[in-house]
Parts: C-alpha cells; sequence; structure tokens
C-alpha cells in the first residue's frame, strides 16, 4: 500500500467506527444525536485518530480495535471544540467544513449542548471499553489532561485573551502548543500506550508535527482558497498569528524547519516511521 | 452527632477536598482558574457529594478520602451545567445563588469556556485518583452516563424543545428523570460503589429523591422568596413544570408523596439510613 491508499484506508476504519458511535435508538432528545452526527461527519481530515492507529502500527501493533475508542474519543473532542469555537460570542462562524457551522442549523442553545454533548461521550466512549482497566487509566489521564485547563481549554483561554493585542512570541508559542498541539501530542501518546510504549516515546515528533500543523493553518489562513477549506479565509485578522508577527515568507521558513525537526525526530525511535514522515510531509504540502 | 451537625460535617468536607481541587499555580490561562472558582464557590448546597458521602456512611464506610474526588467530580459536572443553562441563549439569568451569573461577570466567551473546562476537569479528577483501576473505570461509566445524552444533557434538550409547548405528564417525568435525577441517583450509586455495594442498591430511593427535588424546585419557583433563592423566581412561565401542570396544590400532595416513597424505599435497604431519612426530609422542607 502507498501513503495515500494506507491513509484513506485508515480514514475509512476510524469514519465507520464513528458512526456506528453515533447510531442511536430513536429518543426524546433525538436532537441532539443529529446535532452531534452533523458536526462529526461534516468531513474531518481525522488527522487526530490517524496518528493514534499510525503511532501504534509503527510499533508493530497493527490490531486498531482496542484503540478506536481512544483514537474517536479524541476526535470527539476536537470536534466539541470547534462548534464552541464557531458560536457567536467566540469567533462567530457561519461555515465549517464547507457547511453552515451547528448553530447556524439547530440554534445557539442545541449548539452548545451538542458541544458539550461531544465531549461528555468522549469520555463516556472511553468509559464504555471493555479493556484492561489499567490501559483505561493511562489513556483517561492522557486524553483529560489534553484537552483541559492544562492542554486545550488553557490555550483557547489564552486565544481569547489575546485578541486585538500584539503578543510575542513566546506567548505564541504557549497559546499553540496548548490550543493545537496537545491534542495531536495526546493522539501521539495513545498511540505508542496502545503499543505497549512509553507515552512520551515520540513527543519530540508530535511536539514539532503540532507546531507545524498551526503554522500551515495560519498560512492557508492567507493564502488558502476559501472553496477548498471549506471556511471563511482571512478571519483572523483580529489575531496575532505565525504569519501577522513573521510575515509570510519566515512563517514558511518555520513550517519547513518544524517539519524537518519532527522527521528527523522520527528517525531517533525504533520503529517503522515510514508512514509517519509521509503524513508529516503530506501536512506540510495540504491545500485545506 | 444530630442532623444538622452531621450535615454541616459532611458539606465542610466537601467543600475543603473542592477548594484544594481547584487551586492552581499562576499560568497565563489564569482567568479560566478564576471563573471555575467563582461558580464552584458561589455556595452551592453541595447536596449531590453531601448524598455520595452519607450512602457510604449508610453502609458502613466513614472514610471519605477515595469517594471525595468522584463526589467532587459530580459536582463539578452540575455546577458546569448551570453556567452553561443560565447563558443568553439558553435561560438568560443574570442572577444564581445570589450572584451575577458567570457570563454577566466573565463574558459569555470565557462563560462557555467554564462550563467546558469544569466539565473536563470533572474526568481529569478522576483520571488523577490513584485508586485501583477497576473502581475508577466502575465510577467512570456510572458518572459519565449520568451527565451526558442519556442521562442529564438528554433532559435538558428534552427541556429546550418543550419549551413554549404544553407537554403531558410523560414528558415532563421523561425531562426531570434525565435533567435533575440521573446525576442524584449517580451520586447514590457512587456512594453505594465505593461502599463495595451494587450500584443500584439504592436506586429506588434516589429515583424518588430526585423527583421530589424537582417538584420542591418548581414550587419553589412559585412561593419561593427571591432572595432566599438567589435566583430570580416565577421565571419557568415558559416552561411546563409540576406546577403549571397539576396546580401548586397537587404539585404539593406530589412531592410529601415521593418523599415518603423516598424514606420507605430506604426501610428495604440493610444499612444505616437515619441521616438519609432526615436529608430526604430536609429536602422537603428547604427554602431555597
Amino acid at each position: 500500500m502507498d501513503f495515500i491508499e494506507s491513509l484513506s484506508h485508515k480514514t475509512k476504519i476510524i469514519n465507520r467506527y464513528l458512526d456506528s458511535l453515533l447510531t442511536f435508538d430513536n429518543l426524546p432528545q433525538n436532537t441532539i444525536f443529529e446535532a452531534m452526527r452533523y458536526s462529526v461527519k461534516a468531513g474531518g481530515k481525522r488527522i487526530r485518530p490517524v496518528l493514534a492507529l499510525s503511532v501504534s502500527e509503527a510499533f508493530g501493533r497493527h490490531d486498531f480495535e482496542g484503540l478506536l475508542p481512544y483514537a474517536a474519543a479524541i476526535e470527539l473532542i476536537h470536534t466539541y471544540s470547534l462548534i464552541h469555537d464557531d458560536l457567536p460570542c467566540m469567533d462567530n462562524d457561519d461555515l465549517r467544513r464547507g457547511k453552515p457551522t451547528s448553530h447556524k442549523v439547530f440554534g445557539e442553545a442545541i449548539a452548545v449542548l451538542a458541544g458539550d454533548a461531544l465531549l461528555n461521550y468522549a469520555f463516556e466512549t472511553i468509559a464504555n471499553t471493555d479493556d484492561d482497566p489499567s490501559m483505561k487509566a493511562k489513556m483517561l489521564k492522557v486524553i483529560s489532561r489534553a484537552s483541559g485547563i492544562f492542554g486545550m481549554i488553557g490555550g483557547q483561554v489564552v486565544d481569547i485573551e489575546s485578541e486585538g493585542k500584539k503578543i510575542d512570541k513566546e506567548r505564541l508559542l504557549y497559546l499553540h502548543n496548548h490550543k493545537t498541539g496537545e491534542l495531536i501530542r495526546a493522539s501521539v501518546s495513545i498511540g505508542a500506550i496502545y503499543a505497549g510504549k512509553d507515552e512520551n516515546i515520540m513527543s519530540a515528533f508530535s511536539k514539532s508535527l503540532g507546531l507545524a500543523f498551526q503554522i500551515k493553518d495560519d498560512i492557508l489562513d492567507v493564502e488558502g482558497n476559501c472553496e477548498k477549506l471549506g471556511k471563511k479565509t482571512r478571519k483572523d485578522g483580529e489575531k496575532s498569528t505565525f504569519v501577522t508577527l513573521f510575515g509570510l515568507d519566515v512563517a514558511k521558513e518555520m513550517l519547513k524547519e518544524e517539519t524537518n525537526k519532527a522527521v528527523l525526530a522520527l528517525e531517533k525511535v525504533c520503529a517503522d516511521t515510514t508512514f509517519l514522515k509521509d503524513l508529516a510531509y503530506y501536512l506540510l504540502d495540504r491545500q485545506s
């Protein structure tokens, strides 16, 4: 299998699992099921769960079944954060992945609850695994920390409070290492844990990859095609980004540099990292 | 110790634990710590964690240390649900427990994130316990289900969709058994699990208690004193409640009936249920 085939194979496994997770009996609260499905199925790239599966595979564990609940939990958390980020009181976005945002379709109240529901359901999904409890405990710790006040939410708060202000490089890095970086690091960690390795065995890789991912996002916000991205571009006007802070050329250099650092870090790990390296370059070149 | 002393003793233990849980180092995301503390410390009755401790005690387990993280997790979840319920797009409340609501103090964006943060931190708190992983797994399952789409959030959705409509008794019961009832049931369940009992051993008690609790809330909304309640009264005008559906007199009869059912259910359980019975009557008579 070449890289694209393998990527598409993994994405299919993940989408099939997410589908099954979001299939419910008919109940009076049906609207929330619809709202959850709407946002999860709106067509994300599934980068985080793909990473989890690929790391497990790199360490020789190819049976993904027991990893899927944790990988899916991270995707549910990522999706909830987008729904809440798009709310009128946050970024006030009408479009996400080429479709109207949750509050545009279901109204604000249901959008708030759909976010809450996806976050809660992530942990319910972890609770429902019938893994050995000690692996579950480890996974729960990694994921809940990455998504919380010391991880993603911490970054979101710094983001909101930095709006309209000129911030320095240190704060920009803190913001993104938390807001985007932590969930990406957690995705790599759960793959390693599942394969019986230390959760930090690929942390140099995941840290650089997370940063590269965010720099690319900032570049796409300026250079990207709104149609391909499926969301409004040039909306970061009020925000400090790698592009506004360093200029487009330097940001592009930084992107290459961080990607190379990620790939170099992989070479120090005793594992079959071919797919992960290709993934790093694929993310460097992505148009959406 | 008489009932009031014992209640105050348990409340103190819980408040001390919550304080320690919400003490953080100084970090760039400090605002979220403040917002979390503001709502948790606004002075709730701590009924849910008190229930958990009392059930454990009824079954003879008096060392609460290992139970506190789970009991506190439920209180954090309860608090997050209030913050999100109060948002302008939901109930649009300015006052809660006698103080301005979270979005009035911190703005809507931070209020949304403070809710998210408390929900996530509940699970992070569970993750950080160093209990045996199999008890942790059981607790996680009970709590995550009770707070999610098949529990509290399910009830919130039905509540929102019932606004301005005349609903029947069946739907009203479904709504409240989920919105209020599930977290109360979970509080009782975790106390039982901690004492080594089946999680459902007191389910007849907790079901009736949860219902009585909600009927009392509806009565207080009509009869209560705004100052004592610390929130706007008569705000349920748009909503179907036990009072609007059955009238005040019948609602009061139902409250007594459910409380008696709760107390009777306790007599069938082999445990020292004196405190729990007193608690049921205390909740019947409460003025806030």
